[in-house]
């Protein structure tokens, strides 16, 4: 056998990458998706020892973290990998990675960025019309056979002169705003703090900001912050002719409030892409035609997922080349989104 | 009894406005939708006499009607009431008017001018979003359990990048432009002829347009030369990837054609409020989840409703004012829609 080209190591000799639990592209795509000639991946789901072991008996050998929303970067996961430097996450938000410890350990987060921004925020649009206009039930309706038996449809509410609170004005928020006004909407928001260079009206208190609008779309970060932000006070504000959208993470609602409010008619309807125990959705929705929802894929398109593909090989051969990561987390700074 | 004002001159005194058929805003909101103390309806609709039988009766007290989609208004109908003097539509389509018999007699017609311009436009994004990315097939995926069970949906398409074909760039195709402008697609038109101040690249022919996009609106108003505009050969140039959304009158399209494309996968899914037959919609598409549908209520909002409301009164007591009309059509000129 000839010897291996020097400039191409073999396989053995690749470093690894860490991946605790398959993420949804290898779901979609298989479990080559995001390969490269420069690591490999050490697969803690594939073997048959308790996590903590698999990580002691790897513990020299694993510099990199490939993450997902589905499984938790913890403290205690961190703190078993003495040497690792890095966790690539395929999502926009971070709210499953133990920040601090990253940050106590000089540990690097590099995120998805914004590559999913915009299908985000088709989601929003889509999801704030399809329950103002009843698109998904009149869907139903049709192909249900009801049209020639039933005759007229129930009329729907207007998006144009809508006023839209957006609840985390950041990456994803900015691209509702821009959609929104195309439509007519005047838009106004919530975020820690008033944004310099933006000329919505921004107010600190959501409760104020839910008062003040007909539609509330949640695009903020889950920290704990905001933690069931969405509340009965802010449900309640909102009123019986509003509507929410959540698109971020089901957590930041009182579901179960939502859910009252929702079956009870103290609010319009809502649009949900996420939930507070995924994938179970509560029963009660299920048979209302005022809620649309959709199975936390507010991000999944083939575009976006070739994004992802390419964002995630190239920090993580970026890393092991010591080269600069293409989107690196500010760790001083929350992050304004979970996507 | 105290005599009767005569500003305010009896119900009996008041002009007749005929109408054919119950316009929807009448099966919505009752038929004092429209009242007024200028004029009273003479409801053809009520009477046990044969149409023609009824229209000579009225022939001598009939100078204007209310009339709407479902309602035409043929030649046969204008020759039996020669006072005849005005025609009003409740919608943005003509193509049930016998135009060119009112132009001979010089009957003037008001449409329902601009007011479902916006709400057509929303719908044609809420459509086009809801077919690339399966929000009403996602919305039955959680309501019938299935999230927890199947997991994983599948991928959709993104909007962004999308380049938007759309036939008829008039009011409400303006105003989609504007719209899926802000969500990052490219916008191509067809048109009787170019517009002097777009810059939107023209096709003259419509299957050049089709070859040339992603996505295909039908914007356009039904007349002879726009039935079955979108034919095999369209559909075909629009090919297995391509998209079409049509909010403007079934019979543009060839819906057997149709039919059989989105079946054999010919296309890649459609958006449908308008049928060939309405309100039968073939049976063949029920079952399609590239396919989203809408009974022809692209304009059924409250706030369309009140709107036109506002405008029907407002040109029929013009009419009887002698003052000008709100919302004249120019007959010299085709419309450039139905809606």
């Amino acid at each position: 056998m000839a010897p291996e080209n020097p400039s191409h190591p073999s396989e053995n000799d690749l470093p690894y990458v860490l991946i605790l639990k398959p993420p949804p592209s290898f779901v979609i795509f298989g479990d080559r998706f995001f390969n490269s000639t420069k690591f490999r991946f050490l697969k803690a789901y594939e073997s048959p020892l308790p996590l903590a072991h698999f990580l002691l008996a790897h513990a020299q050998s694993v510099q990199a973290i490939l993450s997902s929303g589905g499984a938790p970067v913890t403290a205690d996961t961190i703190r078993l990998m003495p040497l690792l430097r890095l966790v690539v996450t395929t999502s926009q938000g971070l709210n499953h990675i133990d920040l601090s410890e990253c940050r106590r350990r000089g540990i690097v987060v590099a995120s998805a960025g914004t590559i999913y921004s915009a299908d985000c925020a088709d989601s929003v649009v889509a999801l704030l019309i399809d329950v103002l206009r009843k698109v998904s039930a009149a869907d139903r309706f049709v192909k249900q056979g009801l049209w020639s038996s039933q005759g007229e449809y129930p009329l729907g509410s207007k998006l144009g002169g809508k006023r839209v609170g957006i609840v985390g004005l950041g990456s994803i928020g900015s691209e509702v705003a821009k959609r929104l006004e195309a439509f007519g909407c005047s838009i106004s928001y919530n975020s820690r703090k008033k944004k310099p260079f933006c000329s919505y009206p921004f107010y600190l208190n959501v409760r104020e900001l839910a008062a003040n609008c007909d539609a509330l779309i949640i695009c903020c970060a889950l920290t704990d912050e905001t933690h069931h932000l969405i509340n009965k006070e802010v449900l309640s504000a909102l009123g019986k002719d509003g509507v929410i959208v959540n698109i971020a993470r089901g957590p930041i609602m009182d579901e179960k409030e939502l859910v009252r409010c929702l079956v009870e008619g103290e609010i319009r309807g809502a649009g949900l892409d996420v939930f507070e125990h995924e994938p179970d959705v509560p029963n009660e929705l299920f048979a209302l035609d005022n809620v649309v929802m959709s199975p936390h894929n507010a991000v999944f398109t083939w575009e976006s997922f070739e994004d992802l593909r390419k964002l995630v090989v190239g920090n993580l051969e970026a890393f092991f080349s010591n080269e600069p990561l293409l989107t690196p987390v500010g760790l001083d700074d929350q992050p304004h989104f979970s996507g």
